[in-house]
């Protein structure tokens, strides 16, 4: 079992990272309370796989405990599943210091954190994330949020776990899918200058990585996230890095709804587009487009741009990350370079506009 | 116009207080913004009273704004309201640095902070308070929440404001019955300790105090206030001594549905029955009674109980202040020496029980 320690002004929590170690780490969470009360929340799909084990493991402590088993997917991350999870803690009479446990993917760990954070102006909050893109990503960091049909997590709380649990043995019940769409955030991480990636993405065509590399990987991500959290934990500068392939990939999200491409498929698409408006501009070699697309390519991603870019444009103006009429996209000026740069969106339009005819013209 | 500044760890924010101030002192919300956009909330009394006022500040400040305007009562305060403003939000294109400006009473203030803390993970929050209850206590300190049909005040966070305008001026259109709920907080504000405030309660009988009186009561009680948040500000201990009557209070609410009672009608029964807690439990003198049930009377607050207090302790039990099955009431150990003491439900029933007993059977 690996422990990262995230130091944050005023507070700290540890990050348990390995093959197995639900059942291990758990006990922390209760240490020196003497009732032992927590309300649990999962999707279905989650609870069928995994239920009885984390059941068993809070029996085993003695915690007495609710769960709310939500609906699988993104539709779960919403206002109505947030009032339903508030009243839920109410009516358990769950008390201050009683924790929330979240056990899924994002979805469950946004909406959850963001309820535990609302409740009762916030009570303590537990991490178990079950598939690689939240080990490696969602998990880690304190961005807890829900959808508006507005917008894509509009709402929420910088609200920081006081544990997480990746248990890498949860992922080998993830279906390739959700496996990638992890990968591809993994592949953004070694984009942006996350040291040691390279080799542990190297693997043969269809080869599926175990759990312990899979623990060396989510360590090394999340090492990488914790400086930039701890560099800025509100996103207000150097944090935006992590953004790199987002800005495009929420707006391809939006494009089709949140219901063709997971989290991670858009960012895949998102970081082959973000490299394209580099190189447009004139920011990014080729080279580093080429070595993206090849990254995601050996994990089996695709990064097809489904629909032109320039459709794509007017989606990203609603996002958080745009201010006063202008975008922030995260470039590369080389592979592990990231850097923020403003542009006007009608230029980026045009950018786009103008290399779609070239094409054009060329066939 | 007097500015008190609130300094808490890493942030800062002035309370401007004075009568006719609201012109001179919003500009500063928008000083050395390029866009000046903002979200306007208010309710339908306020805003039919005095809107065109702000309407016109606003605007004369060319600052481009949408109000949402809600049903005045407690029932606004709900996740439907919240939901309905934060679409609002998100529909008008606020940006991150676009304020949110609360111009009501504590419910619109509680609900527009509660979204603007929560819109984007947290937009700039202004408060005009418009009644003595909120200028005196709801809108400082950052305490934000909607109420759960299952308990009030269940949902929140603490989120300060960037600035706070008390515009004592706006208070002439309140009802008496508005007016005296502010005054009963400030005579708990005289019960917990803070100075001055004994004197410029005194007034002949049926008197309304005046625009510069209210503006010194609000100075001063602000004071009070901004000591315990800047000591305690995320209410673990010294806090608490704020929460004087509240606990019998939010009960004496709940138990009429929030219909009967205002929340400062509430409070004053809540200080004279745990004033009376107190005297049973040999721990309050019976003269901190009577002068807190003088100064309440000299106000024209009631502070009868309407209901027999052995109804009321098992609606305290949900109260945020209860732990693990006991409860802590701040009691008085002196008029102006409140400290906080915890009881089992049981024991308090017990105390109510039998000196309920006791007075039937004089009868």
């Amino acid at each position: 079992m690996i422990t990262l320690n995230i130091r944050l002004p005023g507070r700290s929590y540890p990050i348990q990272i390995g093959d197995g170690i639900l059942e291990r780490a758990l006990p922390e969470l209760f240490c020196g309370r003497p009732a032992k009360k927590a309300a649990v929340v999962s999707d279905e799909t989650v609870w069928s796989l995994h239920g009885a084990r984390l059941e068993a493991a809070l029996r085993g402590h003695g915690v007495d405990f609710a769960a709310t088993i939500l609906p699988a997917g993104e539709a779960s991350k919403s206002l109505n599943a947030f009032e339903r999870l508030l009243r839920a803690f109410a009516r358990q009479g769950l008390h201050r210091n009683d924790p929330v446990i979240a056990f899924g993917g994002g979805v469950v760990g946004d909406l959850a954190g963001f309820a535990a954070s609302a409740f009762m102006r916030g009570v303590p909050f537990a991490q178990i994330p079950t598939t690689l893109l939240a080990q490696v990503d969602s998990s880690v960091g304190g961005k807890v949020a829900v959808n508006l049909p507005e917008g894509k997590n509009l709402v929420g709380s910088f609200y920081q776990p006081a544990l997480v649990i990746a248990d890498t043995g949860l992922l080998a019940s993830l279906p390739r899918r959700e496996l990638n769409a992890g990968l591809a955030e993994v592949v953004k991480y070694a984009a942006i200058g996350c040291d040691g990636l390279l080799p542990l993405l190297e693997t043969k065509a269809g080869e599926t990585p175990g759990p312990d590399r899979l623990a060396r990987i989510v360590e090394l991500c999340c090492v990488c996230k914790a400086g930039y959290v701890e560099r800025d934990e509100r996103d207000t500068g150097d944090r935006m890095m992590l953004n790199f392939g987002h800005t495009f990939g929420h707006a391809v999200e939006k494009y089709f709804q949140f219901e063709r491409y997971n989290h991670g498929e858009a960012v895949a698409i998102g970081m082959a587009l973000a490299a394209r408006a580099g190189l447009l501009l004139g920011l990014t070699p080729r080279e580093t487009l080429t070595q993206i697309t090849d990254l995601l390519d050996a994990a089996g991603i695709s990064d097809a741009a489904p629909c032109s870019p320039t459709e794509l444009i007017p989606l990203m103006l609603g996002d958080k990350k745009s201010g006063e009429g202008e975008l922030t996209l995260i470039l590369l000026r080389a592979f592990g370079a990231p850097f923020a740069h403003k542009i006007r969106p009608e230029r980026l339009l045009a950018l786009f506009a103008d290399a779609d005819m070239r094409e054009r013209v060329k066939v």
